[in-house]
């Protein structure tokens, strides 16, 4: 068997999320149907994502891997697939990596962005399906010193949907917004990893702020909660898109990473 | 009443083009029905626009104008459209303008981008609505050295769906392309104005010299036509845009230019 490193991206709006479910569309699904076609029913075993989306949620930058027989496609892998996956997901690249790459632990961070429109005519109509319209106007000075409080590492537990003897600790890298030319505000969000629903439950609570509703310490002031936070507005997943998935260099380093990211999440 | 101009773009994708047509979805259908809930029936009268865009075409930069009793809404009239437009139409501004303002023939030039990747793995699942996937390489450098002959003052017969009594001759003032950092080539085009599906004829006919499957001169060859040509492909529609309309500044100009393109087009 050959591992294979996939680089892809989906326009998340018909997608039910990354994971496989029975009786829903999902990109696992589709992309593992495309793999059956091409290595045969379990020809191609232990598909695994950098970053299981939510439903319609995008990604341009998702990563995952999968071990197939013997590399029989060589270059032509990327255009086969093409030819077999719907127009809403894509192969960008194929990539043989060394057993030790894993998509999913040998990740060192995972970068979103979250795009919102503040303008009084909503989402242009071409981006509306990844544009959030918040219906107040929004200071993007007053998102940005909000975020501020949020970076480095933290139990996010107030950001987190609960899972059973799961830490909601993370390190966030880098938490900024920025104003587009044509006023679009976009949030980058960078962490080591994310719990479900919190980067649209970061973003959420920096807009109550942002457009005035909340003071500018509230969303920093959160974390000192134990338990989620019922206050927090999860702003719907089509203003998210999975953006980036950054791994060490180096068979040593991915194998390094791996080891202490399946420690951590244990 | 009060000419207003009104700026708007529209998803062209579940519209059957800009000019209503009975029981089919089009944009003047919908900014009418939206008009006339503000307005009442027929309140608001003689809505006209720069470019009657195709089925299938999108616009980021679209310009009609619409005669409505005196500013009832003042400031609000942008709120109030986007409550009851759907939201695949906005419209972005919406200014009281002179009544000599036309937004069809006051118009000094139409621009439209035109976006294809050649790309092995097709579009972007986010970009797919907006750009044509061309399965063959194309080369920059010979899709502008093949366009350069295009610009300029020329019957453009042999790119033009032929309609009684009207002239094909139009000016092309701008025609370029571009590659982006993602890989998608845009072509630039403006001209004076734009006969039936002229800019997908172009673009179908430079694509065939950009992948080599025609000489760089060949487009250009086509201009000594004097009917349309049945080699050259009109590429879909899904990937134009209507991106600007210019106008000439002050009243004496705009009347002007509306009065010398009515009997140019006459």
């Amino acid at each position: 068997m050959t591992r294979v490193r996939l680089d892809l991206g989906y326009d998340g709006t018909d997608f039910s999320g990354w994971a496989v479910q029975p009786g829903r569309r999902t990109v696992a699904g589709e992309l593992g149907l495309a793999l059956d076609r091409l290595f045969g029913a379990g020809g191609a075993t232990g598909l695994t994502v950098a970053g299981r989306t939510d439903a319609g949620v995008h990604a341009t930058g998702q990563v995952c891997h999968v071990d197939v027989p013997d590399d029989p496609y060589g270059d032509s892998l990327v255009r086969r697939l093409a030819g077999l996956l719907p127009p809403d997901v894509r192969v960008y690249r194929a990539t043989v990596v060394p057993d030790v790459f894993d998509a999913r632990f040998s990740a060192l961070s995972r970068r979103y962005e979250y795009r919102v429109t503040d303008a009084p005519f909503g989402a242009e109509p071409l981006a509306r399906r990844t544009t959030l319209a918040w219906p107040r106007p929004v200071d993007l000075d007053v998102l940005n010193a909000a975020a501020v409080g949020l970076t480095g590492q933290h139990d996010f537990a107030a950001y987190c949907r609960r899972k059973e003897h799961a830490t909601t600790i993370r390190a966030i890298s880098r938490l900024d917004w920025r104003r587009l030319p044509d006023g679009v505000l976009v949030a980058t969000v960078e962490a080591d990893a994310f719990c479900q629903a919190m980067v649209r439950s970061l973003v959420g609570a920096l807009l109550m702020a942002g457009d005035g509703r909340r003071p500018v310490d509230w969303p920093a002031s959160l974390l000192s909660r134990t338990d989620r936070s019922n206050e927090v507005v999860v702003v719907g997943p089509h203003g998210l898109t999975l953006v980036a998935v950054a791994y060490p260099e180096g068979v040593d380093a991915l194998a390094e990473r791996a080891e202490v990211t399946r420690n951590l999440r244990a």
